[in-house]
């Protein structure tokens, strides 16, 4: 059996943990003890190491299930220690600085890196919100271009196959990062504006009502709005040039439906609307055959 | 036990009469006739009636689940077919032009009136989608100003209640109006833009990276983009002015932010999510001690 380093014992790297147990021998490192203790309990690893120089030697593929700075960081701080020729990959929301820093810092060593984001998470953190079926029909994004070892790319797709996922190879770390602030980035920055538009009121009467006022739709479409504000200024602040571009064309398809609304273009408002509902039904297709 | 007439057996229609089974006797008519073999056959109602007259006239309140303009409509065509003194409530997205309506065309045959909006629904429709829990722990606005009388307000409290509904008095029907654009509407249109922005892909192969990109958090926030185009045409429509005021204040958060984007300026950034995560978390509280 092979044996998988997990660095970071949170939602995703607790998911994957959970998700992986009996395929492989899974190793945990977190920051803090008792997240480490938690971690153990919940059966999301098999061990624990106290530092993650000891998990890096003991872990045949190791995953930085860190946020986006914390990884580069790591592999800054940590070069030295992988073991020649290790497969190492990451979970996060952003590759085109993750996949840089790899190549500056890993691949001179001869340390195999490849990216990876699961195109999977909750609004919540912790090992305590962690579950076996997060990555089940998942697409998981492989980064497979530039000097990506094709051994490293098909250890990679294994693991996340492992876990429940689909492998969905994108050659271009950029390009990525394009993508996911279209599908996903600016989705949350959309669910806070609507939420805070729609809940702050000026007196406690008022706002009994807009709180009533919410049902089923609201519940969903401001979900994201609860995930935790220092990963999504960090995943903002670090893709806003690809963020900015997704809210233009968010804004330029929301004018458009104003506009008909403004010019009492009822008819073309409902064919809009129609040709919206037609490209979602056709996701929900897409992700019914995966499942 | 009283008898409860339920016009329209959709989504709405439909799932009340489920959730009064045992509570009520449940009468229902539907314009085609298979609908009504179907709610029959689903135990969405005790027994079904040809005609709209002969479930007036044995039901001791009625409610008219069909659209808001098929119930002015239905109001106008069946003012005479109503036994005096009869109590019929509706479930009408628009409480304003409804409760016009029924004060013109109602109150004069001494007909009570009281108008009602469950909020709850889901993007589906047709009685095949109805369910017993629809309106479990829902917030139930109930229009009690004007001339509503006092027991036929409460009996469609009443009614509510028994369906698993919670209760809400609003006392102005143009107020819900521009509650529900802020609450409801302006999401529905939100998430139209974003989903047509999104999957709107000038490939093929573009689309199928749009398409593994978009996962959960596109999942729900554009879930009710999926909901019926002439239903949200007729509600945008109906209530315009309101929904374009409630566009203003979304779009006035929304810029906030773009611009403290557009500024560097991810400090703020960050405390305007905070905020928004936190009014999230208190209606999620809000919700979650109502059931």
């Amino acid at each position: 059996m092979q044996s998988v380093g997990i660095i970071g014992l949170g939602l995703l790297g607790g998911s994957l943990g959970m998700a992986l147990k009996g395929t492989f021998h899974r190793i945990g490192w977190g920051r803090r003890e008792d997240n480490r203790s938690a971690a153990l309990e919940l059966d999301a690893v098999d061990e624990v190491c106290s530092t993650p120089v000891e998990l890096l030697t003991k872990s045949q593929i190791t995953v930085l299930a860190i946020p986006v700075q914390a990884t580069i960081d790591f592999m800054k701080e940590y070069a030295d220690s992988f073991p020649k020729g290790a497969v190492v990959t990451d979970v996060g929301s952003l590759k085109g600085e993750i996949c840089r820093a790899a190549e500056e810092i890993l691949t001179p060593k001869g340390i195999r890196f490849v990216g990876s984001h699961p195109m999977a998470g909750t609004e919540k953190h912790g090992v305590g919100a962690a579950f076996a079926e997060l990555y089940n029909n998942a697409d998981i994004f492989i980064l497979n271009g530039g000097g990506a070892d094709p051994e490293a790319v098909e250890m990679v797709s294994q693991l996340w196959s492992a876990a429940g996922g689909h492998p969905k190879y994108l050659d271009d770390a950029n390009d990525h990062d394009a993508l996911v602030a279209r599908t996903s980035h600016v989705l949350h920055i959309v669910a806070s504006a609507l939420t805070s538009g729609i809940l702050d009121a000026a007196s406690a009467e008022e706002q009994s009502k807009r709180f009533a006022g919410c049902a089923t739709g609201f519940r969903d479409s401001c979900r994201i709005a609860a995930s935790t504000p220092a990963m999504w200024r960090e995943i903002t602040e670090k893709n806003a040039a690809a963020v900015l571009k997704a809210m233009d064309e968010f804004e330029e398809r929301y004018f458009t439906l104003r506009r008909l609304i403004e010019n009492g273009e009822f008819d073309k408002f409902q064919e809009e609307f129609a040709h919206g509902k037609e490209l979602r039904d056709q996701w929900m297709a897409y992700k019914n055959n995966r499942s």
